[in-house]
């Protein structure tokens, strides 16, 4: 199932909906196949790392973005292009430590939830949305920045907004991320 | 996991790498938890179904078509209107009987298996894009109107284009679904 180099370059949209649907078929099947909430949460970001690893080669061509000095820039990016181009939302950026590696991603609104009323019975450690970390981490190694990324608060567990948490591991090479002049 | 009464009825489009690579993490954790291609065939048409139940309201309200008076106008709304609002293609209609109850929707593309080169190895059966018949056959019987909807030609298998055939399984009611004035 690898890409053929032929695929057409265009930016193309489909209806949220159908989406939504079906990653909720997706995390169904999943607490069907896994016991443990920790285990759904484990593959469901095994899965988004592996969809995030394709994805950031398109992503790079179709945003343009130049190349970042800065954990807060690349944060910036994701949350302002990233977010904005696959699921059509703007999440703020907080910064959560004085070294600038540590930031959260605040989601007002959570497109993938909007079918979901509550997390299934029995279910409280169910993190449903967890592929969205694993793109983001799939998409960043890819990158060469290894980073942790995790759901902070989550509307589903009563939270007020969704914060997905992303920590860079790395101290940032300022040559190798130094903006293009 | 039922949808809130609340969601607002906006119209809202997404990546369609996302989904295109999200279908294929849930084909291949199918894959992993059926051995045999028929029971991941019926249970992606399982799946779709319950989304087609689901998608077919707002399709209504959002697509404002009107009663049809045949089987052959339903299809080319699905095609024409359905399609194109979910999977922004348009496929082409064939009518394959003289009854009019048998009709072909032909992909000449088909947006789902766009990083899909092949069938995974041992899974020649498998019916890769079931979901799509799963979702017609959903969204018709919430309409009252039962339909067998099969591939019948698959780019994956060999095949030219994919061909989904739509074969309705009783007398359409002309006073129930007769054009409103």
């Amino acid at each position: 199932m690898s890409r053929p180099a032929h695929r057409r370059p265009e930016y193309h949209k489909i209806n949220k909906d159908l989406f939504v649907l079906t990653y909720g078929a997706l995390v169904a099947q999943l607490c069907k196949d896994y016991e443990r909430d920790e285990d759904v949460n484990k593959y469901l970001d095994k899965m988004g790392y592996g969809i995030g690893t394709r994805l950031v080669e398109d992503f790079l061509a179709r945003s343009c973005v130049r190349r970042c000095h800065s954990y807060s820039e690349i944060t910036d990016i994701i949350a302002q292009v990233a977010f904005k181009m696959y699921l059509g939302i703007t999440p703020s950026v907080t910064c959560n430590n004085p070294s600038r590696t540590e930031f959260s991603l605040i989601l007002d609104k959570n497109p993938l939830v909007e079918f979901v009323e509550e997390l299934p019975a029995g279910r409280s450690s169910l993190c449903y949305c967890n592929l969205l970390c694993g793109i983001i981490r799939g998409a960043l190694e890819m990158v060469h920045l290894a980073a942790d990324v995790t759901f902070l608060q989550d509307t589903l567990k009563g939270d007020r907004v969704t914060e997905i948490g992303i920590t860079f591991l790395k101290k940032l090479d300022e040559k190798k991320y130094r903006r293009k002049k």
